[in-house]
C-alpha cells in the first residue's frame, strides 16, 4: 500500500491511499480518514460507497464527513467506483464502464477481467484495511453509499448478514432489475439471465428474505433521478413486507448532489455511531 | 445578473450567479448562500476571498460554511479571484495573472484593463448584492479570506473603516511588500513604485494608522507557504505595535489546503456571527 497524501483535518488524518488490487488486476485509490485517538485504542469503521462517476476524491472533498467523524470516533473509508487504468474497457456513457463498476462482479466480456467491485469492497480492502490500519475495529462496521453506492451499501450489507451493525444510504438505486441504469449496467457485467441481477438488487434481496438490522434512508423530493432511476417506493414497500425497521425520508427540495449529501452526513454518521458504539 | 445554479442545502439555497463587471470589463461569477429566513428578516453578510488559482467553486464545494451559517442566520457570498475570459491577458505561473487578482486596482499595461479586483470587490459586487438579495443587510458585514484572499480581507477592511463589524483570515499574506507573491504581483499590477505597493500590505496599512475592530486568524504550522510567503509573525508584531487586539492561532500539523481551512470554518463563522448579531 502506497500513501498518496496525508493531510491534518478536523482534529484527524485524512489520509489517500493506493495498492494493486488482485480483484481487479489493477492499481485502486482509496481515501481513509482516522480520527485522533489514544494509543492503542481501537475505532469502529464507516464505509462510504460513491456513486456513478465519482471517485474516493468527490466525497473526501465534498462530503462533509470529518467534523461528524472526529467527534464520534469513527474511521470513514471510501473505496473508488471502478478500475481504472488503459488496460480496462470503457462505455461512452458515464453509467457503465469506468466510474461505474455498480459493486458488481462480472461475468461477461470484456468486463469479467476487471470488473470484480464486490469482491473488491466485500473481501479484498476490507483485508487491506484490518492489515494496514490497526486502529480500524473491524468487529464493528457500518456501511453508507450514494446512489450507484447506496445500492452498493444495500446489497454489500444485505448479502453478508452480521457483518455491519448499520446500514444507511443517500438517494439510493433500490431496484436495478427496474429501472434503465441497472437494465444497462447488470446486463453488460451479468448477461441477460435475470435471475444472477438478484443479487444485487436490495429490493430482491428483500422479498428473497435477506434482513437487515434497520435502516436509514434520505432522499431528496427534487432529485431528477427519482422517478425513473432511484425509485425509492420499491424500497418502502419491500421493508415494509419484510419488517425491516426502516426510516426512509424524503427531503422536500433537496437534489442529487452533495449539497444534498453533506446536508445530512452528520446525522448518517451520527446515527451508525450510535450503533457502533453501542 | 444571472443565475447559474441553486441547489437546496443545509437548510438554506447555495446560488452561483454570473454579471457583466463594469469593473472588470468582464463577465464575473461568484457565489451566495442563503439561509432559509422569516419573509422580510434581513440578515447579516459574510464575504469570503479566495485564494491563488481559486474560483467560487473551491470553498462553495469543500468550505463547509453551510451548516454554520444556517445556523448562525449568516448569508456567505465567494467571488472570483480574477476576471477570466481569451480577452483577459495572463502570465504562465499560477501566480500572477489568471486566478490571482490580489484584489488590487491593476495601473500597468496590460493589465490595467480587466484587473481591478479591488473596485470590484469594494464597491461594484457590494452594489449588486444590495440590489439583487433584499434579504441581504449591508449594515452589517464581515469579511473573511484564505491566503491571497486573506490577504484581501485584511486589506479592504483595513482601507474601509468601520464599514466591517467582523474581521477575520485563515493563512494570510499579510505583507506582500516582504514576500515573493507580493513582489510579483504587486510589481506586475502596480509598477516598481513600492510607495503604491502600501495600500495593498496589511501590515503597511497598520503601520501607516489603519485599524480593525479586532481579528482572528488561523494559521496552520505545517503549511509550506508558511515562512516564506505568509510570515505570520510580521502581522503579530503590526498588530501589537498598533494596539489591535488580535487572536493569532498557529495549528499544529495544519497545512494550507482545504482540509486546513474546513476544520475551523465553522469557528470563523460562529466569530463573526457573534459580532455581526451582537
Amino acid at each position: 500500500m502506497d500513501t498518496v497524501s496525508t493531510n491534518r483535518s478536523h482534529g484527524g488524518t485524512q489520509g489517500v491511499y493506493s495498492h494493486h488490487s488482485e480483484a481487479t488486476a489493477t492499481a485502486m485509490t482509496f481515501s481513509v480518514f482516522v480520527p485522533d485517538h489514544a494509543e492503542g485504542a481501537k475505532l469502529p469503521v464507516l464505509w462510504y460507497l460513491s456513486g456513478l462517476t465519482c471517485t474516493h476524491a468527490n466525497v473526501t472533498e465534498k462530503g462533509e464527513f470529518r467534523a461528524a467523524c472526529a467527534k464520534a470516533g469513527v474511521i470513514f473509508i471510501a473505496p473508488d467506483t471502478s478500475p481504472r487504468g488503459d488496460d480496462v474497457p470503457d462505455d461512452e456513457g458515464y453509467d457503465f464502464g469506468k466510474g461505474a463498476g455498480f459493486y458488481v462482479d462480472a461475468t461477461q466480456a470484456p468486463w469479467a477481467t476487471h470488473f470484480k467491485m464486490r469482491r473488491y469492497v466485500e473481501q479484498e480492502l476490507p483485508a487491506l484495511i484490518a492489515a494496514q490500519f490497526p486502529m480500524a475495529d473491524m468487529g464493528r462496521q457500518g456501511i453508507t453509499g450514494h446512489s450507484m453506492g447506496g445500492h452498493g451499501a444495500l446489497t454489500v450489507a444485505l448479502r453478508n448478514p452480521g457483518r455491519f451493525r448499520s446500514v444507511s444510504a443517500f438517494s439510493p438505486i433500490v431496484s436495478p432489475l427496474n429501472c434503465p441504469w441497472g437494465e444497462k449496467a447488470l446486463g453488460g457485467y451479468l448477461g441477460s439471465d435475470k435471475a444472477a441481477w438478484r443479487a444485487y438488487d436490495a429490493c430482491a434481496l428483500i422479498e428473497d428474505g435477506a434482513q437487515l438490522p434497520d435502516l436509514l434512508v434520505d432522499q431528496g423530493d427534487a432529485d431528477n433521478f427519482l422517478h425513473e432511476q432511484l425509485k425509492t417506493g420499491l424500497l418502502v414497500m419491500a421493508c415494509r413486507k419484510a419488517g425491516i425497521p426502516a426510516t426512509i425520508r424524503m427531503q422536500p427540495g433537496y437534489d442529487h448532489s452533495y449539497y444534498f449529501i453533506s446536508t445530512f452526513m452528520a446525522e448518517h454518521v451520527a446515527w451508525h455511531a450510535q450503533r457502533l458504539k453501542g
